[in-house]
């Protein structure tokens, strides 16, 4: 290198909270983001993608100017339009479903993966950038001037598929509804509630926020915080420690507690409760009535995804926003998704031994070769080793050889083991190979070479 | 929506330069980006893959400050990090080689592709954000201390097996060497010829910038310019019109050009079109003098891919690295790899109409249904299209149903080809249905429903 070049440098790293993904780690996130797409086109939906990054009054619109302070926001160098990284999906697909709504299908079933990007100290099951999968269901399958009763019915059908979509993703990885709960909550069923007891709507939002934020809080301050809205310590313990989980069995209809009455929220559940056992899944649900979601845009069901035991934070999270379509400018929409990152997802998944690896991975993501071609030391074999590839990859097929300078037969089989390759072709001569399987062992010899392509096929 | 809510707004569009990309849209770059990662698995590349934003100074390194107005670059509020949205991958590939260069295999050859970012004025084949597919082959497959010519002709080895891996993807498209030329040249060979016409190594670099630039530069201008490197207005003329193409036919050893000797480049290109016709992609080239790409990091074989007419920009483009995994801090690497975006790619797969739509980009992108369920009309029957839905997606089955009102079963037999499912599922009663086959019109009446999963698996 000459002296008028850069001097090296060994200090560049990845910045703070994102990844480097080698292969093994890329391998994985394959997994998970094929196990996303299969899940997705399985249930119906479509995929879609936006921008990675937006304009940023797109997420101050619905979030206000306190988003800000956790979005990485720039502005190009002499250009006067301030963007955003995406910190979430939701206002693009608004944006995207509003400027369309005319020609689109009703309902609309979406689904994107990409990586989105929040601001935040990095932490366990944190990070600065991640992938999200999104599946929304936008619309419903009944007409707009539909009877309520029959508009209500199909909210709670799109919610059940929207959830199903997603335990059916945690079903093919091996998850179990003894692994995981699916906590569900009905925001404007509380609402009702809470007007009830004469807490005014206005404040409704400050109280969910609360709720939300109830893991954060001290129980004394959480205690005092639910005092102003006129909740005794009793209830606040309950709310703390997530015990109103109104279980499957006794919802609906039962009240089962004795310190909050319960009837208003069985009521509410039940059309959903109907579409979820239709649907196989309600095995995985829990009604708790302490999940409220952090954003102020959910109108109905809301629901999050955690290990049952409680460890790592959520998995997932979504829920019904009605609203939102309409701020972004489109027809008022009724709408419903969740969004569900690689993050914790990974963690759960490498906890319970359900995260592959080595050959079990490599046939999970497709990647396993064809053919690992060998030499058997020859030189008329082993100048047939390129040609040989080449045509194989030509016709299709994933064709691998040593790049060692070793003839030891053994080792160049263990290499072809050990990528998972289902055949290796060992050239014997330049116009014969044997071929042995490396699923069963069996060897069989002189095979012309061009036949190879018919035999591996 | 209350009057505390924000007012709608309809103005909300993606930043200038940026996709959204509804489901037809989105299937198409799914279609590229599957065909990607097939050849680079094929061909035996892993799959890595790093942040999407990096340090700034990862950019600047390597490229100078001069590339910072190209760039999207910010600071997260409340840190002192300036980072950029990658606009390539290449720094990022060698910070992660030199991270881990000591435990990674010789070679190593990896692959990505992702969305990348540039801030130029968007045109015709050239946008803001756009996808990208690397392929690079790091190390070589002889010891480090090697003689020179067995370390030239294992270079000669990998160039040819990253310019084969870009073939092999084209040539999966449907595209042939009528439709693609790929375009080769030789820096380090152009630098010993110039250097034999006393133009000093110092000058090299400027002069690769004006051939690099020469289809922006009025021909008089352009003559101009090479006049000062001791050019005659003949061989500017030649540089021009990229009249000085070597074709295989000629090379290596015959120089067929009375105004500039080749003999010089034959002789460098040599192990390389010994390699290349091994890999069965000789018909596929043209060398060509007036290729030098603009980043100056290239030290050998360079090359772009572009359509065989001249249109459009070049689909791809990339080259020998040998210096820059040493810059990034890491031990001195051969490197060679490319670069594919998908926007200029696209254009000359719709001009050629080699770019699927509707059932064979369905079938393409392995989204077709296995089932569509239908109801015969009769209550008994409409009650099981949800369980029916549901347990098929459980079996890992892709199901799909109508949420039409119709009881029209043409016309949903009619929604169900056009979403190309393999079968209808017409259910008849509370247990049983006819399958139909919408690939051979074939009827198979009483199948239990219990057994739908089965004759669809």
């Amino acid at each position: 290198m000459s002296d008028t070049q850069p001097k090296p440098r060994a200090s560049f790293q990845a910045p703070k909270g994102t990844r480097d993904l080698y292969p093994a780690d890329a391998a994985k996130r394959r997994f998970i983001t094929e196990a996303w797409r299969s899940a997705s086109v399985r249930f119906g939906f479509d995929e879609i993608d936006g921008p990675t990054f937006e304009q940023l009054d797109l997420y101050t619109v619905k979030s206000g100017e306190g988003i800000i302070s956790e979005l990485f926001s720039f502005r190009r160098a002499g250009g006067d339009d301030d963007y955003a990284l995406r910190p979430e999906f939701t206002p693009t697909l608004a944006r995207m479903y509003a400027a369309q709504a005319k020609q689109l299908p009703r309902p609309t079933k979406w689904f994107m993966a990409g990586p989105f990007f929040r601001a935040e100290r990095p932490q366990r099951g944190r990070l600065r950038e991640f992938l999200q999968w999104n599946a929304d269901f936008l619309g419903l399958d009944v007409p707009d001037d539909a009877p309520e009763e029959a508009r209500l019915t199909a909210r709670a059908r799109a919610d059940a598929e929207v959830i199903s979509c997603c335990i059916g993703f945690l079903r093919e990885l091996g998850l179990t509804s003894s692994d995981i709960r699916v906590k569900v909550n009905h925001r404007h069923a509380l609402s009702l509630w809470l007007s009830s007891r004469n807490i005014d709507p206005s404040r409704h939002v400050e109280l969910f926020s609360l709720l939300d934020a109830k893991g954060k809080l001290k129980p004394e301050e959480f205690a005092a915080k639910l005092a102003a809205f006129g909740f005794t310590m009793q209830q606040a313990e309950i709310f703390q420690k997530g015990l109103i989980r109104v279980t499957v069995d006794t919802a609906p209809g039962a009240p089962n507690d004795d310190v909050l009455d319960l009837t208003f929220f069985s009521e509410a559940v039940a059309p959903l409760v109907k579409a979820l056992t239709s649907a196989g899944v309600l095995d995985w649900i829990d009604f708790d009535l302490s999940i409220v979601r952090g954003l102020a845009y959910y109108t109905g069901m809301v629901f999050e995804v955690h290990e049952a035991g409680g460890k790592e934070r959520a998995i997932a999270g979504g829920g019904r926003y009605d609203g939102l379509v309409e701020l972004f400018g489109g027809p008022s929409t009724p709408a419903v998704g969740f969004g569900m990152g690689d993050v914790v997802l990974s963690l759960v998944l490498e906890d319970r031994g359900l995260m592959p690896s080595g050959p079990a991975l490599i046939a999970r993501t497709g990647s396993r070769p064809d053919a690992f071609v060998i030499s058997n030391g020859t030189p008329e074999a082993s100048a047939q080793i390129a040609p040989v590839v080449a045509a194989l990859r030509a016709a299709g097929l994933h064709a691998r050889h040593s790049y060692k300078a070793t003839g030891n037969i053994g080792k160049l089989l263990k290499d072809a083991a050990s990528c998972a390759a289902r055949f290796a072709v060992i050239v014997e001569s330049s116009t014969h190979a044997t071929l042995k399987s490396l699923d069963d062992g069996s060897q069989h010899p002189d095979i012309p070479l061009i036949e190879l392509v018919k035999r591996l096929g």
